[in-house]
């Protein structure tokens, strides 16, 4: 079955996705990206960012001239200081400056480096306050690093209210001198609850704990600025807002006054003062080198570059108003189109405290992906046990998109197509 | 200046290079990688492969197709198993079976991972056994491990007798039952010395310890079979003789039965029974995939199969012989045009306990090789003090290329080329 995939001038609001797109000062970036079926409606962004075509560009010269040809010069030609160049690039997108970000390893390599790193200057503390909102990979970290110190450290999680709202005063009433480290997603994976970081930070720092946010949601969608809130440490990913590539490496950041302070777990030659000097006594650099390990994945790396500096160009102020325009429509459109057919907002109905994507719950939001997925040309992702997330990506997702995927779904749930994947979700809990 | 670039068909070994070209099994493999510029003689795979065209054409698939257009539903079309599947592709390579290996972060992570993990397994054991020629990041990971623990912990650097063997006997010496962990390089980066990695294994293991080898620069040149040898874990880097790519993702290794009685430190979504699932609660999986962490560069992976996979194809036993052929001719060549000039060899003469490098110290092997890169299109490395690398890649080096190079050399020594080098090396040390 194909359905009707729009756009539909005779339904309300297409009238008005129109006009916003007309009025919106970022409309020609979504030029610079690969679209490869104009049919599709991709929402997905908050997982895999699509693809600049600068990004395949520059991996071409990478891999035929730099690679392919000019082999181990190649090193001293542009990689050995790739990271920290992209890192630098990176650095005003999230407040930061030059040489305080590094693009390194995995995220969760990154949260567990910062973490050991945190814990290390911190000898009175022993408690680490996350909460049941944060990415879940965050909160085993966190529980890894607790069992390998023995069992003095603990990692308290503290619950949300509902769900979907960050339990800031909770956390703030558990701050208290033996806490060592605050440890939160600035823009929680799933409701999208967006936290105040300078707020949480400066309380956390006022108890003497130090702050770890990750960043992963935020980058490329919320406006953060780490120098203003006085962050002490930060790390995120590439690969969603930034729209870095597949598993593109992720990023830490450590305020400048904390880098010599603090030492990196994992000891390596990377964060050697001279590491071709092949000294047998580590001796560690002092920026935010000292917080890399190992040589880079450079292809990964270098395809990386082309998203984020085309976020750093267009500036995250403009990026966060088009990106509170198009949740708000959305919401509005849900209201409008999806809530009389059982779907209720997940995420925070105040934009201030909301991130890029949308969180629907329904009982049915698992079989309903499916149906969107593969009778709708209309591509979110599903989360356990009942929400569609459905991500916005300022320089790739337009009004209209919103609004057709909007009414896509509500004709697909009206007619009932998704009751067809009923056996397989009964197979899959 | 141009150098007369070669072949040098008057010059003794000339026609025995000829010779062991035209008998070479392997002479065909050369065809499959990237040549830009066939003057070029490239002699240090040992640091970064040269590049197969295969892995290029992978990769502009994965760009075009799985990033440009299917997005993320390339993840369920393959990118969540690649690097299990990759490590399977490798496992034949170094003697493992299936899911014994996996491809995960960088060397030094792996390191840190799985030297923790193996601790965390001998309540008893406080020591740490390494030796002086171990490539130095893995003494610093290991150092650094040992200060994160606590000071019960200690490394201790046997040395090497001469800069140039491996202690055998000192680390047999030292083996006892407070001893936890024997880590070493099964190939020396600097002389190429190779342990015979059954006896140290067995001689560990003996003792209580449990043994982690670094297979960075055996991998793909040196026969190691680490079932026949019962190792219980292994790592290694992927871009050297599996030509990879820079940067390309490191493996792993943990023997079957240790798999679920060790616990990664960094307790990632990725090790997790069900990382979908996103409960709060971390469960290790059960298998090789426990010890991997976060999102994998997917890029970077990608282009990394090809080399892995022909190397595997063309299988460690013939891969071995050409190594050992090239090395003895490169060594039996350096006697005759090299040694008059003030070289010596700096890595072992049995060709048993020899890499596929070979290094020759001279003292002013570092404007030595200037000159070679600069004014004899010959590419090795040089390694602080005084010695030049040569990386002799049993799929891509030729025997010609081994005496072309040392002709020109030879050559550009005699002629006292390097010595206008001498400024500038001043100026570095």
């Amino acid at each position: 079955m194909t359905a009707d995939l729009g756009p539909f001038p005779g339904v309300d609001g297409h009238d008005q996705a129109v006009e916003l797109d007309g009025a919106d000062p970022l409309a020609n970036q979504r030029a610079r990206f690969r679209i490869a079926d104009p049919e599709l409606i991709y929402l997905d962004g908050n997982s895999l960012g699509m693809m600049p075509e600068a990004a395949a560009a520059d991996l071409e010269a990478v891999v035929q001239h730099e690679w392919g040809s000019r082999l181990i010069r190649s090193w001293r030609e542009g990689w050995w200081d790739l990271q920290l160049e992209v890192g630098d690039l990176l650095a005003p997108v999230i407040g930061a400056r030059p040489g305080e970000v590094i693009i390194s390893d995995s995220t969760s390599v990154n949260l567990f480096k910062l973490a050991v790193a945190a814990l290390g200057a911190q000898p009175d503390g022993r408690r680490i306050i996350t909460d049941d909102l944060n990415f879940p990979t965050d909160i085993y970290v966190l529980g890894g690093i607790a069992d390998w110190l023995g069992g003095e450290y603990s990692v308290e999680m503290v619950p949300s209210p509902d769900g979907i709202h960050g339990p800031v005063e909770a956390i703030e009433n558990a701050l208290a001198d033996d806490v060592a480290l605050v440890s939160l997603s600035a823009t929680c994976y799933k409701s999208a609850y967006t936290y105040d970081v300078s707020r949480l930070t400066a309380a956390s720092q006022a108890a003497g704990a130090m702050v770890l946010w990750d960043l992963s949601h935020s980058a490329g969608s919320v406006e953060v600025d780490l120098g203003a809130a006085g962050v002490d440490l930060a790390i995120g990913c590439t690969y969603k807002y930034l729209n870095g590539g597949p598993g593109s490496p992720a990023f830490l950041y450590v305020r400048r006054d904390l880098q010599t302070q603090l030492s990196n777990p994992i000891t390596a030659w990377w964060g050697h003062t001279e590491p071709f000097a092949m000294d047998l006594t580590f001796t560690p650099t002092d920026g935010i080198r000292r917080f890399h390990t190992g040589t880079m994945p450079v292809l990964s790396l270098a395809a990386a570059r082309a998203g984020i500096e085309q976020v750093a160009r267009v500036g995250m102020g403009a990026i966060r108003s088009k990106s509170v325009a198009l949740t708000q429509f959305f919401v509005d459109q849900t209201h409008q189109h999806l809530t009389p057919l059982g779907f209720s907002l997940a995420s925070p109905t105040d934009p201030a405290r909301r991130g890029s994507h949308i969180a629907l719950a329904h009982p049915a939001a698992w079989q309903i992906v499916q149906a969107m997925i593969e009778q709708a040309k209309v591509l979110p992702d599903f989360r356990e046990p009942d929400v569609a997330r459905f991500g916005l990506s300022p320089l790739t997702t337009r009004f209209i998109d919103v609004h057709t995927a909007i009414v896509r779904i509500a004709r697909l749930v009206a007619a009932g197509a998704h009751r067809r994947f009923d056996a397989d979700r009964a197979g899959v809990t």
